[in-house]
């Protein structure tokens, strides 16, 4: 569908900090996000299993993103220390989607579908590490999002940049979807206390 | 302590092979391991949070090696199609220290301390990717084995090739011994039921 754009600043800068970082093998995450994943369903509730219990495995999931994003955006800025912070959420997509993807998945990401007030895109994700090998059982087929540990990351690491926002996929090729959509709404920008008052946009 | 040794051929395999594949940073695979075994710790059992619900911990992250061990065996051949069943036990340890861990983790672990009949071996493993960031909660400090999940693993992956082990940490760098040991003890050697007459060791 997209044409094969040349590669952005971004992509190139989130390319050449993967290369240099320690990195393990994709199969081990998918695997070992598998085996979680699965223990979740297995475990949680008295509704194990039956799929009943999806939405809090959904939440459950976005719950331990967000503790990792809270965490990962150091790492962020550490490996990335020219990165500034960014201008506007056109910006924000492309550091995510294209350098932030890259650093840590060892992919990319694909910004689209920007709402009309540029307060809302989509990260299209074409290939998803964390689900080589995966077949939903029919009970979560439908309800289950199974990657939804990155929402969970998304929205922790840009609340460190003072950046609230709703992620949550809407589409999944695990459910049968074309793709696999994640998106991102920002609902507030926190002021810093300590910021000064030279916000022109 | 270890001289450097030149590569072996095992190693360089294993380089290969990692290099080729897709991967993702190792910060990611140890933040989601380190959420995930967070969460086992608060939210097993009714001792939660406590330490006493470690050894349950341990058995649950043993469990999924376990499981993770039985699938990986079949990348691993995948990938490495010229490598054969092991000759012997030390060609087995070798394989895993060596080209195992290289090719899922990005590292290699050390073959030491053969007992004198040939049945056991321990994985000095130096650098740990599992282990990035981890400061165990004091409550934990002497009785969670943290990367107990590589355990599992290697059971579940000898065994596949009709090799049933013990494998359990004796020491971790975490709990504030010199180095990480992980302990192989083979119990037995199941005949497949089709396998020649012909075990001439």
């Amino acid at each position: 569908m997209a044409g094969k754009a040349p590669q952005s600043l971004h992509a190139k800068q989130g390319e050449n900090i993967f290369a240099k970082n320690p990195k393990v093998s994709a199969e081990l995450l998918a695997l070992t996000y598998g085996a979680f994943v699965h223990r979740l369903i297995k475990d949680e509730s008295s509704t194990s299993g039956t799929g009943e219990n999806a939405e809090e495995v959904n939440a459950i999931l976005d719950k331990m993103g967000y503790n990792i994003g809270q965490r990962i955006i150091d790492e962020f800025f550490a490996k990335a220390p020219s990165q500034g912070l960014c201008r506007d959420l056109n910006d924000t997509a492309k550091v995510i989607g294209e350098q932030g993807f890259k650093m840590f998945l060892g992919v990319t990401a694909e910004v689209a579908n920007f709402d009309v007030e540029a307060k809302a895109f989509s990260l299209i994700i074409r290939e998803n590490p964390l689900a080589d090998f995966v077949i939903l059982p029919s009970p979560y087929a439908n309800k289950l999002w199974y990657s939804n540990i990155l929402c969970g990351v998304i929205r922790g690491a840009l609340e460190m940049v003072n950046m609230k926002v709703a992620a949550y996929f809407r589409k999944d090729i695990l459910r049968g979807h074309d793709c696999t959509e994640l998106r991102v709404e920002l609902k507030e920008i926190v002021k810093d206390k300590y910021e000064e008052d030279d916000d022109d946009k």
